[in-house]
């Protein structure tokens, strides 16, 4: 079933807020099934809001509406739904016992507030414990459902998690079933090349791929009327995708970052690991640290920013940074093993690199970051050549880095 | 004028991500006087794309569209674009040159790339310094512009600075002159409380906050004919602004960040910052290092996530560590002092706290985060309840962090 949001609200079109509401409706809907073809943002004006409201009931069959529900006279969204159907609002007895209720255990009711009390004529009620305004469920004469729900996320979100999401299940025949594999050190144009056939055959499941900072995502969805049904549409695809990029797939869990997997990985082999980071200045180590439960695996990390600090707290040689330079696939070496060293981890990792605007040079331009990564007596120090500004080549850096631990460790896993 | 903004992308219609580039250029356009009447999100479809588009080239006097510009064929917006304008999409010499020098510094370039080098026949190209997508200007025959964007906000946010922003500027006649406060320290409702008077009595200029995470930046806006008339209705209500705010306003420059504010200051002083950090595990370095000429500043940090690292590599007493417990005032103090001698650094910074989700007592609270600032023989430690989840209690705490170093440097400048 296809489904439009309509966001009301002049604090999101004047950009004070951002419209966290429609990413969380969308997921969830998207989660059971139904096709979100359209969000549509409008403030709080009559003519716009009514015009979107017709719009949407002419080319969706659900119709989700949140925030201008409030008491105030510019909140109009009940208005402009009962005019789109055609209905007149009347005061529901109900609803205005709720209202009452929350008030005495609070501040003074206002008259204002009266007006939450008046529902769409013949629509369904749904109660809301964490506000005033209830969320109502009206139907337009085409079969198209309205469902109106409050703005305030903590008002919004239980409303529709208890009874908004059982109610459009009950509306569904045909459900979506995706899968998600999460790629690491291939391009996007890459990853597209690799599978440009199976986009072009692609029916049942359809493939989407994402691009994300030194990632791409892609994505598979089936439409099937069980989840069995779902599984063995989507187990054909999952098994050609897993072939066409192996150990470049770092996970098939829609909500696991590299991060995590480097973590769990780490913490499955009781192993630690420790950075020694120049120009990402502690991004690797504070991106590992957002793991919770990273203290299992990262006891200490160091940012060597200065020559000296490279020398002094994890042993580069001096010799080794006036004959090759801070940047150069020796001092990375010698960084990933000092940190272990230092921080008495089992895999070191060093990364050393020119993130710009300035600095470089025609032998060693900005974007140039050699990354070693030392585990037991072994190194492997990989050179990149990032593009992008100062704060790109950095995460795109300790993308890298992240996913060299990774690959060190399936190396570990496999002999 | 009357602008309407498209969103393309599958990814947000699916919840996968926050239509976070539809706020920035909300607040855009909205600080240079253009009012936003809707915000439209379609995915990768031929048929609804191009029905958004016809839509909004009939109501509004500028359609800036973002997102869809990537190789892969399921990236349309161009294509609809032009459908919609009735125009052919012509290859663009300059714009393949741009992405053949963009590949040169990195991987191979793959026959996807070359169709962003394709563009609408008429059409006005922004360069794209941080991708390969190139903007577009298009004109339709009623006159309207459609501004065409990459999705990733990273390319986005400074080609919509640096190209598009001048240009939507030289299509109006009354100019808006804004100017910007940042402040650190305050909360939202609290600084919505100190101004409420001037949002209360505002007509020309007008004031609007915004909060960040930690911040508050609050925008005044003066609409005039001359940069000079502009300038005198504005220099009242920021002198306003100073007096009630006074330190609490770390810059009034609209691009200039905390971290570059610190960087500056210090470099003002001659003088460098270390920090020891634990629940930030590196956050607070990083932000650092992500200024430009940040070496002159900043030498060495430690990430001392477990209690070992922060006695053996920044000398926090075992005593300390016993007695108090890693999260106590302590040994933030401790950890201050410790990593401003073991980095050689004139200011040190300790941060050590309860992030979350786990970890937390009743008499240590997630979100409990201690912050020491050592400098010279003085130390101030600063208590902090931080509320959200283990992401923000970091960021928060990182913000902390940089604006006491800058108190502390503000002291040195006033005594």
């Amino acid at each position: 079933m296809r489904v439009e949001l309509i966001t009301v609200g002049t604090e999101i079109l004047m950009g004070n807020i951002v419209n966290t509401n429609a990413a969380y409706l969308s997921e969830q809907c998207v989660g059971i099934g139904l096709s979100v073809l359209y969000e549509t943002t409008v403030g709080d004006n009559e003519e716009r809001m009514l015009d979107a409201i017709r719009r949407a009931i002419s080319r969706v069959d659900i119709v989700i509406l949140t925030g201008g529900l409030g008491p105030t006279p510019d909140d109009l969204t009940k208005e402009m739904v009962a005019k789109a159907l055609g209905k007149e609002l009347i005061e529901d007895a109900h609803s205005k016992e709720m209202i009452a209720s929350y008030f005495q255990k609070r501040q003074k009711v206002t008259p204002n507030n009266w007006k939450q009390a008046l529902i769409i004529e013949g629509c369904m009620v749904l109660d809301n414990h964490n506000g005033t305004a209830p969320g109502l469920i009206a139907e337009a004469e085409n079969g198209v459902k309205c469902i109106l729900l409050p703005g305030p996320p903590d008002e919004l979100k239980p409303l529709f998690a208890e009874q908004v999401r059982p109610y459009l299940e009950s509306l569904q025949e045909d459900h979506f079933y995706s899968k998600m594999v999460k790629i690491c050190g291939v391009g996007e144009s890459a990853v597209a090349d690799r599978i440009g056939d199976l986009i072009e055959a692609q029916t049942n499941p359809t493939i989407a791929t994402y691009a994300k900072i030194g990632q791409v995502h892609v994505r598979v969805t089936a439409m099937a009327k069980t989840p069995e049904e779902g599984e063995r549409l989507l187990a054909p695809m999952m098994g050609e995708l897993r072939k066409r990029f192996g150990d470049d797939i770092f996970t098939e869990e829609e909500s696991v970052t590299l991060e995590e997997t480097v973590v769990s990985m780490l913490r499955e082999h009781g192993l630690t690991v420790s950075f020694a980071e120049s120009c990402t200045g502690g991004m690797a180590s504070a991106r590992i640290v957002n793991v919770p439960g990273a203290s299992d695996v990262l006891n200490a990390s160091f940012v060597t920013y200065a020559n000296e600090a490279k020398h002094k707290l994890i042993g580069v040689k001096k010799e080794t940074l006036e004959k090759y330079g801070a940047v150069s696939p020796q001092t990375a070496s010698e960084m990933a093993f000092g940190v272990a060293k230092a921080a008495h981890a089992d895999i070191g990792v060093g990364i050393t690199g020119i993130a710009g605007p300035d600095g470089g040079t025609p032998e060693k331009p900005v974007g140039l970051v050699y990354i070693g990564v030392a585990y037991g007596d072994d190194v492997a120090v990989i050179e990149n050549h990032f593009s992008g500004n100062r704060e790109k080549v950095r995460e795109r850096s300790v993308n890298v880095a992240l996913d060299l631990v990774r690959r060190a460790l399936l190396v570990k896993k496999n002999s």
